[in-house]
């Protein structure tokens, strides 16, 4: 697999919940100094700043901000709540605009207390209800689907194909998908269905790390790439026949990496994306 | 749903595991106060005993044995690894002969260090073998697609579809599928593929449980029917659609459950079925 491996850093980007301990600025200053070109900000990453000027402090640290996570989140059996959920979009749409980037992930959620069916039609009709301020606002959003063991509450979109089924619904050039190797890395319709999204011109995102055996936490045990068992490289080279050639994201939720060295961490980042990605 | 539910106990069947710190002669004399009719034996629960007089035992406790758990785990990188699944599951058919069953459902297992692909086709292999054996001693294999959650290490074989597809290509009425609800609540494509799996004269097993939010364990968190977000009357009413009226098993792994008094969780089993199934 050498002739396969990506020895320059022009497309590594870093979720800043990757290195959650970093605040934004440490996240900058460390991503830059260490040559990753993009990053990919997560909202709560944005408390307490200036949106603005965060995003010209990212870009003058030569860093493209990639995306902004995440919206979503639209299912519920109250009205009340999916009311609220719009507004939050809304407000996403708002910060992604402000921060400079023209894309938002969406984990479009799910609510335990209804049917897999209504929440996947509150989501279809919540990113229906957003769209024109996204398309006003320059933004794209891209559907995640979500791990099936997500899909109680955090996702009732689980597999690629449900999220180009959805995108081939809202057919907008403003809705897309991103294809995360941890949530779909199991499917045996992933390479297919890759293709399909290429097709498309929906694929909006890549994500990657990797699954551990034993994985502990439903949430925050995801591994560095190389640690487990997704066949990273494979799922790039399938990502990449599509004609894909934007960032490659590295979102890592992890307890055990959230207590090291964050600067070792990253440089350990680094290598894996260079030995493994 | 009122008219839907199963007042009469004569379809309830539960496996041993479920109630755990039972052995089986206890598990035996309280299912048969309760009113269950089926018991599905964990093999672990036949350590130390004479297999023939076990099954006889349960039978004259007016319990049919519905099924032998478990078979399966095919896949390994080492050849001596699967030949040594092969020989524990010659094992598996003979005690199941003895016990007086014909069905061993089998968790088909997977191999972190290969891909899911070899695992698949050792899984198919592994099958294909024993399948004389299985056919000389009157003894049905259902293949039990399990949760992707479990994809690293337990089942390459992770939804309906590919348990079907499997079964239509080792086209043999020895083998057949186990529809468990916790495994298969997400998928999309559940309804279309119980059809499927029922016009193949294949579906040979039916398991509940219930999904709990959260889940807190990735093994032993499973939840009594009605505590979770599964939909398990609409998927029995798919189940029975393919006019399969054999026993309705209960299923759950957990922690919690297995610290109880176990002859008060029996009559929670039999109230949740009766309520919630």
């Amino acid at each position: 697999m050498k002739t396969n491996q990506i020895k320059d850093l022009s497309r590594l980007c870093i979720h800043t919940i990757t290195t959650k301990p970093f605040n934004i600025e440490q996240a900058a200053n460390n991503y830059s100094a260490n040559g990753v070109k993009g990053i990919t900000v997560w909202r709560d990453a944005l408390q307490n700043r200036n949106i603005k000027q965060t995003g010209e402090m990212l870009r003058q640290h030569n860093l493209s901000v990639v995306s902004l996570c995440r919206g979503g989140f639209f299912p519920g059996k109250e009205q009340k709540k999916r009311q609220e959920a719009i507004e939050d979009n809304r407000r996403a749409i708002e910060e992604a605009f402000e921060l400079g980037t023209n894309l938002i992930v969406l984990v479009c959620g799910a609510d335990p207390s209804q049917s897999l069916e209504d929440s996947r039609k509150q989501i279809c009709d919540g990113i229906s209800t957003i769209l024109p301020e996204a398309k006003a606002a320059g933004i794209k959003l891209a559907i995640e689907p979500l791990h099936p063991m997500y899909a109680d509450t955090r996702s009732a979109i689980n597999t690629l194909a449900q999220a180009n089924d959805m995108t081939e619904a809202l057919n907008s050039p403003w809705v897309g998908v991103a294809v995360d190797v941890y949530h779909l890395w199991w499917d045996p319709n992933l390479e297919s269905e890759i293709e399909r999204c290429g097709k498309n011109n929906a694929l909006l995102a890549f994500h990657v790390c990797d699954w551990k055996s034993p994985t502990v936490d439903f949430l925050n045990d995801r591994g560095l790439m190389g640690e487990g068992c997704i066949p990273i490289k494979k799922i790039r080279s399938w990502v990449e026949a599509t004609g894909f050639n934007g960032f490659i994201e590295v979102e890592i939720f992890s307890n055990s990496y959230w207590k090291q060295d964050q600067a070792m961490f990253l440089k350990n980042i680094v290598k894996a994306y260079q030995e493994n990605v």
